[in-house]
């Protein structure tokens, strides 16, 4: 099950809305078959790993990280492949979480006169799906906050300036988690103020951009900015409530940005709606990069599941310094929000911190 | 010279202003005596493990972490008892730092015939002894900025509570960490915010009290709080510049409170004459516990030599909350104050990033 746990990591950014997942088959102690789900709409792990072993998957086990699926979706249904190529026995990572197949096709199998056995690595195989079972369960992106700052909590300097805080190790690592992310969310301050391009640039493997989604609530954005002009075969989402400018979304939406309107709260985007929004778009995980003000609105709105907080190795020393957050904190350290299942990671020098926000731990879905 | 290492931690917060020294003899593979400087003004560890060996002793090999004395201090040179115990080879971690001495122990014996190895597990001994190396070499003590702080790098809520912040673990911790210093130093407010005792409180051993300093410009500090009270037998010292009540000095001095004037520097206490101060008064360590502003001053006067940075599992979420410096930050990011030979340690969930500040490390001593 580590085999196919690993397999299934192949998949990885490439799969959305569909999770990644590994198969092996295994004959008499040996690995005869192994697969993985390469990309949405193509062939499950299952089937890959049945193709890859031919005759030799008779009588043998496979393992999946993910329950088979029962049903014709894209594909055919996952379990008829295993009965056609005579597997005896099933081992079941995880059971489906979606409410109306959850159980199906190991019932069906195990009907079928197969062994099955479910729950073989399960903590690791929701980890491993983390954004795809919550997904499932809220119909919202499972939202991670990523921050850089130095190790007194300072994203930028007064001036605002933040070339750079972490090095190239952590930052090619920020990279990877934009691959794997459906969407990237960053504030209009962010785009004003480095004009970013948002998109994927992973060394060695052709990075997925992810949908970039910025909150704008008067459309102020500058024509000019880097994010409006990216080639990509991602949308360009600008979230916005009011336009000061009336032919400006005419304009923007000619660049083939598309313009999202959302309601506001307490004069804010309301992101607890965007993050609806965003989920009836099958965007299934969402990266939020900053700045502070979408950083502390996102941790006030309730919407974020984790966070990776990279802490470069120096220290700003002052507190006119751009902070991780911004926006009114609680009365008392009693009323901060807790992280859990804090785990430690270092990128050369640099500290990254990740964990789960209260109620979001991946073993709740 | 692993033992003798790990022996010469059970002198840690004993010994000042004499450094933690392991001795291990040894004689065909075996180990026939072990011993430890214990407390500054008793014998050295080289004495302690001869004794233990006693008869066993002649034609042995003793280890041990730092070169032995040779001269008359409090007590009889160490070279002298190597010798008369019939040691044969002599191995030694680092060489003493005091310059006019540094050597002298080891070319004597060399000349007296025993065989001797300088330098095996330097940085190790190096490092257990980074507090004394550094006050050798500048007559300041070696200076640790402590602090705890939520992920997004705030020590208190906008209250100014700080009631926990860091979880037991992490806070045991820090009683080692002020055991192990020769003084705790404060400004005055966190004395009013918090009215700490700064004492050190561990489980299960003697701890002994740092001297605890505090930095308070006005003399403003009220007689009532915790820290003029304290039943401990290390000095209270308060740092002051001028006081406005003509009278509280003397009343100060009566409850046996230290008054200590101290120039200006940019209207704030001068750190660094007051490092010479300490240094003068064999203070070799120094654990600056905060808060914000003594933080921010310490890092901009340069004394501070090492990190020890602690992040709880929580975030305030807000910019309102008190920050880990304050002061002035430079312009740009690339005008932070680098830290080196960052690592990483756990205490249950809390995080802790120590560190050295550029110039400091302990390979340059």
């Amino acid at each position: 099950m580590k085999m196919a746990l690993d397999l299934a990591e192949n998949g990885r950014g490439y799969t959305s809305p569909n999770p990644v997942v590994g198969a092996v088959v295994v004959k008499d102690e040996t690995v005869v078959g192994k697969g993985w789900h390469r990309a949405v709409g193509t062939a499950h792990a299952e089937v890959n790993a049945l193709t890859d072993a031919g005759k030799a998957a008779e009588g043998a086990t496979i393992y999946v990280t993910l329950e088979p699926c029962h049903h014709y979706g894209r594909t055919p249904p996952c379990t008829e492949r295993i009965l056609s190529a005579g597997i005896r026995r099933v081992v079941i990572a995880v059971a489906d979480p979606n409410p109306n197949v959850t159980g199906g096709g190991a019932d069906y199998l195990q009907q079928q006169g197969l062994e099955v056995t479910i729950g073989v690595c399960e903590n690791a195989a929701r980890q491993q799906n983390e954004a795809f079972f919550r997904f499932i369960r809220t119909g919202r992106p499972f939202v991670i906050l990523k921050c850089a700052s130095t190790l007194d909590g300072r994203i930028a300097s007064r001036t605002g300036d933040s070339k750079w805080v972490t090095g190239p190790a952590s930052r090619q690592y920020v990279h990877e988690l934009r691959h794997a992310a459906d969407g990237i969310m960053v504030g209009i301050g962010t785009v004003k103020a480095d004009n970013p391009s948002l998109t994927t640039r992973l060394e060695g493997k052709n990075g997925v951009d992810p949908h970039r989604i910025i909150l704008d609530t008067r459309l102020s954005i500058p024509e000019d900015v880097k994010v409006l002009q990216a080639e990509s075969i991602s949308d360009t989402i600008i979230v916005f409530n009011k336009s000061d400018d009336l032919e400006k979304p005419e304009r923007l939406a000619k660049k083939g940005v598309e313009l999202v309107h959302a309601p506001l709260k307490d004069g804010w985007i309301d992101l607890s709606a965007v993050m609806d929004i965003l989920g009836r778009r099958n965007i299934t995980s969402l990266l939020i990069e900053g700045g502070s003000r979408v950083m502390g609105s996102a941790l006030r709105a309730g919407i974020a599941d984790k966070i990776c907080f990279f802490y470069a190795p120096k220290i700003l020393g002052g507190d006119d310094g751009i902070p991780v957050c911004s926006g009114p904190g609680p009365e008392l350290m009693a009323g901060s929000i807790p992280v859990d299942n804090i785990s430690v990671r270092q990128f050369d020098e640099d500290v990254l911190i990740t964990g789960y926000l209260g109620y979001a731990s991946p073993a709740n879905d």
